[in-house]
């Protein structure tokens, strides 16, 4: 059943584990000629994937220098972008499809190469933050733009929707009926009224395979460059208004709108306990994401210029196995990357991708909501698939068909956008979606064979969250 | 070609990895009787084992309650007493024999259930420093008594003997021609002559297998319960006269020889940068063993009561892959051991153990010197081993035959004993055993992406060494 009709052109940038997956997504559920769709890439990786479907595939890289030119005759008003890259910058696509009248989305704010790791620029300047600042100057209030749907994959994107619906679920829980807020003011009022202190975007891929990781080879579930160029920058933070210390680490921006703060150290480098329902308590790595600034942003309560309520918002993410190790071999070469390149996909032979949010310090405790898709599940429901790229396709997919129906909204975040409508259009694809209530918190277990400076005052202060 | 007839009895305790992995090296080179060898052991791991070798096989724990009712008729003057099990006290054990006059060896020492992990027990009382205090505590001067040589497997074990060899090489890649030193002075003195800063046991385990690390599972290529019970003891080194700083969680002992320090925190939960041949530089784990602080003892330089040179001695363990999983894991679950273990057997594929010694700070920068074990010729070698084990099991195997050959030595570390004897009957089972310079040192590109707090005036402080 197709949901929408799409008489545009489609470009597509990058044919990597996301931009090989969309591909029979769209085709299953949008009314698009794939005589249409271009790919264009900087390797080979999707070529018979593209040649499947019929899609036009350009094995050549974007530049700075030639972006514009290329993309240009290829893209007039109502023509949809879709950059599933690495390496190009998000910021420059915007403000071509502003110019040319296109639509756009992503799934994550990508500098042009070397953004992330240029140590001529400060650790600040190379945040998810600066990022995210530079693409929000885009927006002009009175002028109106083409919407720009950015960093709606999975998370970021699918889990803003979920920090929703995860807060109906809560109210409705505790016996404070509401109605659905319709605005910003209306969910951040929500969410300080229910006395969420904690949103962790809480993941664990227990995917494995039947190749075991060899010596100076990184293995992953989707994006190694993505993955290591975001482990490789700051760790970052939504800072609560409950916290009472920065970290040792920690430092505040000089400049925006000051929801985040970052530790001088790279995420991948700095492990936190959270918890999923499956597998219970778990270390995961403080990887940089855009939504622990986004959602921090959106649930903010100023009274005047003062925060009065903000959570503190942070990704946890337990790769896969494989992808544990070979962090720890690149930490241990001081952040080269392996010679060897590994993005697991056929020979996968089980595990889940358990992703979802984890809204801690209300009256019920902590609340995981999420998606717990296998990769069994995955590959029933669509090819050229595992369960992680799964659940950012399904997002992407929503997403693009979201901004046919909202042609003009400009550049928007996931937060701003109707989460039922994502939520519907996704549901399909991510398996068992279920929330559970957990009495674990930080401090359960601590101290039994050390002496642990915690603060028992208060589980949700990140100091008790961060690992030493 | 059996190198010593030996006709007394011998008592093995434990049929683990090494358990199983010692019986065919010492029927292959020691003239006994099978008929005349007892396990006695607490699982069934290696009847079949045992079976095969015609060894009586005796599956019921020992406990501190019955062990000298039960040990005790099976061991008269002469006998052989071979602990390789976890969970027994080896200090009971030594004294056991002492009293019954036979010989004794083992490749840890361990205490009873526990022991590693009493809360109710100090840090401090918990560290391989008093349980080597204890043992030595049995050393009563001119008192004579039978060979128990402590802590002689790989490491502890042969790395003492790796340390002696390596000087030998450096004095004679430097110029220094020196005979052989006859004792403990002359020892330390060449180390303190070269400048040996810093001893790292420098382990690169590579094993990898055909089964997946499963969720809720620990997987190793040794004993599970050893690797658990040490790492989570105090991390423990050796106290180098070079350091300038006690590292913040750093605590001094309040007893015993004063050689070592140990850290608030367990060993598992400890990076330390290392480097070997094959590896080149990457993260180990600081477990505590003995030889950090035995090696550290015996190359002690004192004027009076004044250490002037002590190298700063320590393990830097990369377990194989699996493992270093496993203890993230574990980490995870505030150090609460798994539901599930399997010591990877026939199912390992491919990989190396390379283990080694790293000597650094001396003339010609640092030095690793050691045994580069694969699992295919491991099995070539000898059956019922893999590279871990039978670095182990020829280690042993050399210390039976020493402690045969010199019967009345007391309570002896592998420090104290002739490291050219065991090395000649070890070797051919220790795969290609090399010596190989490098110029590399814990500054190596550090500070990069991040300013980082360093020592630039001395590389090989312990502060550049640990990973924060
Ligand atoms: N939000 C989420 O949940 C989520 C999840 C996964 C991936 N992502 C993001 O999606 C993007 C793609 O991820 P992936 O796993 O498919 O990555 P991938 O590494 O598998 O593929 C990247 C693709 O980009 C192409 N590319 C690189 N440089 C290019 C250039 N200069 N011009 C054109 N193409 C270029 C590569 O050739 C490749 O096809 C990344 O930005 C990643 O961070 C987001
Ligand atoms: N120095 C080294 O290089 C080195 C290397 C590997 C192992 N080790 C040590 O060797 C020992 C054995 O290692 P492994 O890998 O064979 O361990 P393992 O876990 O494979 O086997 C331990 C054995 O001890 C037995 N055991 C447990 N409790 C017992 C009891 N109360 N009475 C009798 N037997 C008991 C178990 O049944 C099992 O057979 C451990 O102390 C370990 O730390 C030393």
């Amino acid at each position: 059943m197709r949901t929408i009709v799409f008489s545009g052109r489609m470009v597509v940038i990058g044919c990597g584990s996301i931009g090989q997956g969309i591909l029979p997504l769209i085709l299953r559920h949008i009314d698009i000629d794939p005589a249409r769709m271009t790919i264009i890439t900087a390797c080979e990786r999707g070529r018979e994937v593209a040649q499947e479907y019929g899609i036009t595939f350009i094995n050549k890289a974007l530049t700075s220098d030639d972006y514009r030119d290329r993309l240009t005759p290829m893209l007039r008003k109502g023509d949809f972008l879709l950059n599933l890259s690495v390496d190009v910058s998000s910021v420059a696509l915007v403000e071509l499809c502003r110019d040319v009248g296109a639509l756009y989305l992503d799934t994550c704010i990508e500098p042009w190469p070397g953004g992330y790791t240029d140590p001529g620029l400060s650790p600040s300047l190379r945040s998810n933050y600066a990022l995210r600042e530079e693409m929000l100057k885009l927006r002009v209030p009175g002028i109106p733009m083409p919407t720009a749907l950015v960093t709606h994959g999975a998370n970021p994107g699918l889990v803003s929707h979920f920090v929703k619906q995860a807060l109906l679920n809560i109210a409705a829980d505790t016996g404070q009926a509401v109605e659905t807020p319709r605005s910003r003011d209306a969910w951040a009022a929500l969410a300080a009224r229910l006395g969420v202190k904690v949103i962790h975007v809480a993941e664990r891929d227990t995917q494995v395979g039947s190749v075991p990781k060899a010596v100076g080879e990184f293995v992953n579930t989707w994006s190694i460059d993505g993955f290591v160029g975001e482990g490789c920058q700051p760790a970052e933070l939504g800072w609560g208004s409950h916290e009472k210390e920065l970290p040792p680490e920690g430092r505040r921006h000089e400049f925006g709108g000051g929801s985040a703060i970052y530790l001088m150290r790279p995420g991948a480098s700095q492990r936190v306990r959270t918890w999923t329902p499956t597998e219970g308590p778990f270390h995961g790595f403080l990887i940089t994401h855009s939504e622990s600034i986004s959602i921090a942003d959106y649930f903010t309560v100023k009274s005047g210029d003062a925060v009065s309520y903000r959570p503190t918002v942070h990704y946890a993410y337990h790769p896969c196995d494989d992808a544990v190790v070979s962090l720890h071999e690149l930490a241990g070469k001081n952040w080269k990357m392996q010679e060897r390149q590994r993005l697991m996909g056929n020979e996968i032979t089980a595990g889940i991708d358990e992703l979802g949010v984890l809204l801690a310090g209300h009256a019920k405790g902590a609340y995981w909501y999420g998606s717990q898709l296998s990769i069994a599940e995955a590959r029933e429901l669509a090819p050229h698939n595992s369960a992680t790229s799964l659940q950012v396709t399904a997002t992407i997919l929503a997403g693009i068909i979201w901004a046919l129906e909202n042609p003009d909204r400009g550049v928007v975040e996931p937060d701003e956008i109707d989460f039922d409508r994502i939520l519907e259009i996704a549901r399909p694809y991510l398996g068992p979606v279920v929330g559970v209530y957990t009495d674990w918190n930080p401090l359960q277990g601590r101290g039994e064979l050390f002496p642990e400076d915690v603060d028992t005052s208060d589980p949700w202060q990140f100091k008790n969250v961060r690992v030493l």
